[in-house]
């Protein structure tokens, strides 16, 4: 058989769980899409990775990989510390990059990047950098966006969000629950209301016997610059399963997700359905369609549709309010997101 | 046909939307009960619905309804401004008496009713008022506080409830909305969880432009004793419809009540359940166990299962509170319940 | 405290799981009744439920209850075998009787208490016999066939019924799964559709190993007089729970009863409601309002809005075709109700 | 950017609503598959979904794309009388074909085309034929699949199948309701079981008065092999939306499909899902996944993991002896599979 289409031959950093998803699906899924390195400072799992697929060098360098010709876009799904570096790493090669949330786990390292990209788009070149906020491709979500653009529920009013997990990851504290997985509400509440987060304030009930040395659950009340009221319940340790719920509560009715299950099963005196342990069987179709919306951009030479460097930076900045409200005893605290002032080059 | 057992002879005060329910409920479906007199401010309505049913004299005058020996029991569904005199006027004609929330809209009435019933104890009559929180009864509450308690979802940290309906009655206010609807919340809370409230806060979107006069939706959060942390959306102008929810959220897991319809249509493209438009189907059945409930204790003379005065005064002190918060810019405040000193007679 | 309303004094037939439920209903949650008398073959049996009760008396000897001048109204709630005797005997003592379905296990039987009414009726008297199919006074079906009868669904086509239990009781059979269990949809869908089942055949899959001595589950197929199909899944051993289903196919949509349960809990990577062991506390509003309307009716005199005792022939006739096509091998076969031709007097 | 991997270059016969859906897929959405060339007999429908695309050529002769070098594999879409010839061409010309279902819309052509397969396979070729019954790669009935065989229900004594649409396209017949609409429960049932239907019974209701040229709905009841009564309900007019359930029913409990919506309304009294107008959405990601399993089989040349032409014979089968009963008043008959013995060549 012969080739006739363009490929886009990817690089992905990172191959943990995040990374060998990403990995597998655009192997297996994405049209035009051909996973061609990968890297991991686990030289090891990265090879073990490499050796599953036809034709996919490993490296435990991720520069090397960024620089490497047989890459034509990269997948930065390494640790959040490595994320700037990286990011910016791949803006400097020319290279559109997808960068896994959270663009960076500091104000400043992500100012960084958005400063890089803009020197770069001001020397010429196109937007580059993508941050990996999958859920404005989840399918619940973009209908729920869609029914709201319609006035199905009117003008909205309130949003009631819960983000719960089966267990926290290692070395998981307070901060990364809102670094980590709040971040998710924080990008999605005001892509959902076309309007930016401007106050925040962080609540707190007796914490989980399960993690003590954190506080989890934790509960974040946000305001959009529409006077919009969100409630955000983040619980990692939630114990009976991966769940996500989103309503919007407007002047005329509510849009809410449901829960994804295909199969209801009568048995032992209960009509259940099933919860997944984490989040790959929940947004597996977020992650496919987002990685398919970046190769095709990548693919064409366009700007992606993914959120941008600025997204990123906006959510960051949400999320360090919040966190400074932590350590205020919940005080209410305006979002500040830095201005952006590209070093001149 | 004869009769051989003890039948209640009750009086109700009020036939507005709430008493005419409970007098049909009391005529139609409670055992042992029978309504032998109604009054009303407003005669006209009362006489009305007393020729619907055998044997119901009517009068404007509730005290001369506590007084009439032809009534063993006294059901106050009256203006709430009424309900502490109608109230002490049972006591103190050694009535047992199911005052309708709230016991008073405010805390010093409360508290007269609460010192009142005290002196009558105290002279060793029983303890005679009950109030009307129904949802106390409800078998889906009644089903919630009994998994709670068998530890269904572990040890409870989050309570999540929403109440709304379909557009605030005439003179609603801001303030009323507390005293009048979330009530029902700040009584189920601590009465589930089995520990008072002991600090609250007060927050709102922008108000929905169905009721320019006063803030609608309202969120307040409510912490209670045992440090559980929970939301509040009170939304009387929801439009929608009635709709109540109420989900714990503990350690294992949570548990939540589901929405009553007892009928799916699909029609034009939609699978859907009604809503009711008012409180009446959705509480049908703990108002019609509740009204038993009081009447058993009736008939036997012994204390009732309801709510008792003291907790329609700590409910009221709870939204004492928050509405010191509405008016403290959302300012967290303490409970202060107080101290019950009875009068010396 | 006084009396001054008429309270019917109820004699009940049967202390078994189903009489003893009646009893408690009357006694705690009908007005306007009293049990007065309780009769049993088991003598023990009867005395310890009237020892719970103040002021009933127990006996061995169902016609001596019937007779008794303490006894205003009769409840059938005996073994299938005695219901026609005891409704007979009912009639001609000039007493109202409900007799729990089925009316009786054979069609001469129902066909020989149809005479005995029709015998009294011509005499001069009202309709005494009521047939207790309460799903004719279960909420859910009650709006499901308002709904119908609105339009709802536009003109119905189709029926889907699923009547299924935990285990089936001791001497349960395949013909007693018929006149037992289905004989509630044969019952219940002509009266939603308000139209008689002119036409059944019966068929079954492999039985379950729980039950081998019967066919367990049955699907029976009836044709009513408009032309509407019915699948009925009557499966005694599901082993899972009490369920209920039914759902109306119209041309313009569907209508369907939806699970009643109260509660839904998250855990153990489940999000499940419970279904009940048996079918009380799915029908206990059911039950508890047609026996509500039936000592209404018994109060003022006036025939009963429960079946009549021509239902409960119809219902026999058309599960005496089932049990025909069941030894014929699944044969079409007409149903024919016998006419009544009372004896003259 | 550069190619590096095998792309398999689809053909694509048959430009309607279903060929045109095939081809978004495989271009947009399907990993290593490029649509090179579409047929249809409608030359200008051709041409504007190839205009489309880049790279597409278009033509009016659909054995032209089959013999042309520049496709690799074939998807046959076009008019079901046209299935057969097209689907044995590509076989003869040595190239993986998926041919929508039904394989062919009589039996003798099925059959044609098994035998062409087995003659090919018996020269020493690969099995070429894949059948597009993709319910077998929907994730609801892969779940249930799977819960099934893990014994969540138990062993399987029933199954509730409901198949129903908006509205019967142009030319719709009672027969065509069969081979075109129910042919997929004809397939999944077994396939779900993993034994074969071995007796079928046809029967139908009034029908609807939106289509008086056929009977519509039907039912049908199916016997497997292993005992299992299956009840099928097929309605082309529906009405109110594109619905699919599947339930199965054990000795220990049930499984059935979930409504696949996203999202969950309130408004106007009512809470609501919605109902797709057509099967695109309901089954988009099993359509998406069965071709990326044909390309992915292609590429690699090995056999499809997708129903064999012996399924596609197999069900044609059963479509036939339930037309047969049709026309035989209902009558329960055997499922006759012909003996496939191949033309030497």
């Amino acid at each position: 058989m012969g080739a006739h289409h363009t490929t886009v031959r990817v690089g992905v950093v990172g191959t943990g769980i995040m990374g060998a998803d990403h990995i597998d699906t655009l192997h297996r899924q994405v049209n035009g899409a051909a996973v061609t390195m990968v890297a991991d400072l686990d030289l090891g799992r990265a090879r073990a990775v490499a050796a599953a697929l036809p034709g996919v060098r490993a490296t435990d360098d991720g520069l090397a990989l960024i620089g490497d010709p047989a890459v034509d876009a990269v997948v930065v799904a390494s640790a959040d510390v490595t994320h700037a570096d990286l990011t910016v790493a791949a803006v400097q090669a020319g290279k559109p990059v997808m960068c896994e949330k959270p663009l960076a786990p500091t104000l400043p390292e992500c100012l960084r990047v958005v400063q890089a990209e803009l020197a770069a788009v001001r020397a010429g070149g196109p937007p580059l950098v993508s941050v990996g906020f999958m859920r404005r491709f989840d399918p619940g979500y973009r209908e729920l966006k869609s029914a709201l653009e319609a006035g199905a529920c009117g003008t909205p009013l309130l949003v009631h969000c819960v983000s719960r997990g089966v267990a926290a990851g290692p070395g998981s504290t307070s901060e990364s629950s809102v670094t980590g997985s709040a971040i998710h509400e924080l990008d999605t509440v005001p892509w959902l209301l076309d309007a930016p987060v401007v106050e925040v304030s962080w609540h707190a009930p007796r914490p989980t016997a399960a993690a003590p040395e954190m506080q989890d659950p934790q509960l974040l009340l946000l305001r959009t610059a529409d006077g919009v009221l969100t409630t955000v319940e983040v619980f990692l340790n939630a114990g009976y399963g991966y769940d996500i719920r989103c309503e919007v509560v407007g002047d005329r009715g509510t849009l809410a997700l449901t829960n994804p299950a295909r199969v209801v099963a009568d048995a032992d005196r209960r009509r259940a359905t099933g919860y997944p342990a984490d989040w790959r069987p929940w947004f597996a179709d977020a992650y496919r369609t987002e990685l398919q919306a970046f190769i095709d951009a990548a693919a064409a030479g366009r700007p992606s549709p993914l959120a941008t460097a600025h997204d990123g930076l906006t959510a960051g900045a949400v999320a360090d309010a919040v966190i400074t409200s932590m350590h205020q005893d919940g005080r209410r605290l305006p979002v500040k997101v830095p201005a952006v002032d590209p070093p001149t080059t």
